[in-house]
């Protein structure tokens, strides 16, 4: 019923995480509506992602293709003994907007999810346990998702750390209780007994 | 702290139709995985999207560039004396998927908002008359949506059509009530008002 290169298009666009046929028709017709030089733009920045963007060897964050390593690494202030490791690479934006970290990061590429197909192997856990023992790390900020495969991942990790003799370093985790501005009374249970768990003295 | 290349794509992301700056990095990342050809891909499909796909110029339905009308138009089979009018090109997809109308289609091509900044004239309203002159037709389903300004411009088209001495063509909505499967201890005030004035006898 459509023509097929848009077909081609509505298709391409369900590859995106969360974009169902729906939401790919909406977005082809939006694009439809551009001019042809926004649509060049939005192609060329597409097809030369993986020429002009990488990962960090070293931490996994995203560089531009001129960097050897992260900025948030290669910065003689930043403390190598100190590493928050996170999922995504875009995790880091939100905690380096709180300035309150002077340590580096280590970019997982994701969560251990069996049934996402996402195993360990899958992740960075190798390259983690060799930065620690090679930057003599003192503190992993386990800052994986406040989900049950963040929960896992952290786990795994520190059994990781423990089979390569790592014990003695320190693992955090990233406080649970109640978010900034919400209501108690519209606060989930797990959430109310993580903050009743973690209360502070006033 | 992103490299430019990767801005500039969430940026060029941020313009689809409900992607904020944080979906915006979620496909970037997601697109960042994907192997080059597919990216290539994706690229091509939307920086030809002009070259391949145009507008119908009778019905205003997207079609291939070697088409020279609409087939929802051009089939003999469609009786061109009713027309559906709908806002948007994919709204064509589920009405056709019922198998219950043969006539044909008239996409407007929006609806009236004057917040989003869409008038009457942005809209193919006028090529709507003329197609009603033309093609002597006999019915104009309002097809537009079951909102504030689906109603509104459905009430533009009935003034639009009186004023241009048309105001013996029937015009309709489409039937407003309970969708199927929906309990009616969940349906909202409005939905349950409009399925009460149209309730059919048993």
């Amino acid at each position: 019923m459509l023509p097929k290169a848009l077909d081609d298009l509505i298709e391409a666009l369900g590859v995106l995480p969360g974009v169902g046929p729906r939401s790919a028709e909406r977005y082809a017709w939006a694009l439809f509506k551009r001019p042809q030089v926004k649509l060049n733009e939005i192609a060329e920045a597409i097809s030369s992602l993986h020429t002009k963007v990488k990962l960090c060897p070293k931490t996994f964050a995203l560089i531009s293709d001129s960097e050897e390593f992260s900025k948030l690494y290669a910065d003689e202030r930043r403390d190598r003994k100190l590493i928050m490791v996170v999922e995504q690479p875009f995790d880091i934006i939100p905690l380096e907007k709180t300035s309150k970290f002077n340590g580096t990061y280590h970019v997982l590429g994701g969560a251990i999810s069996p049934i996402d197909g996402i195993h360990a192997g899958d992740l960075k856990i190798a390259e983690l346990i060799k930065r620690v023992k090679e930057d003599e790390v003192g503190e992993l900020i386990l800052a994986t998702n406040a989900n049950i495969e963040g929960e896992s991942t952290a786990l795994y990790i520190q059994k990781m750390m423990e089979d390569a003799g790592l014990g003695e370093v320190k693992l955090t985790r990233l406080a649970r209780g109640l978010p900034t501005g919400v209501d108690l009374a519209y606060a989930d249970q797990i959430t109310l007994s993580h903050a009743f768990d973690g209360r502070k003295e006033f």
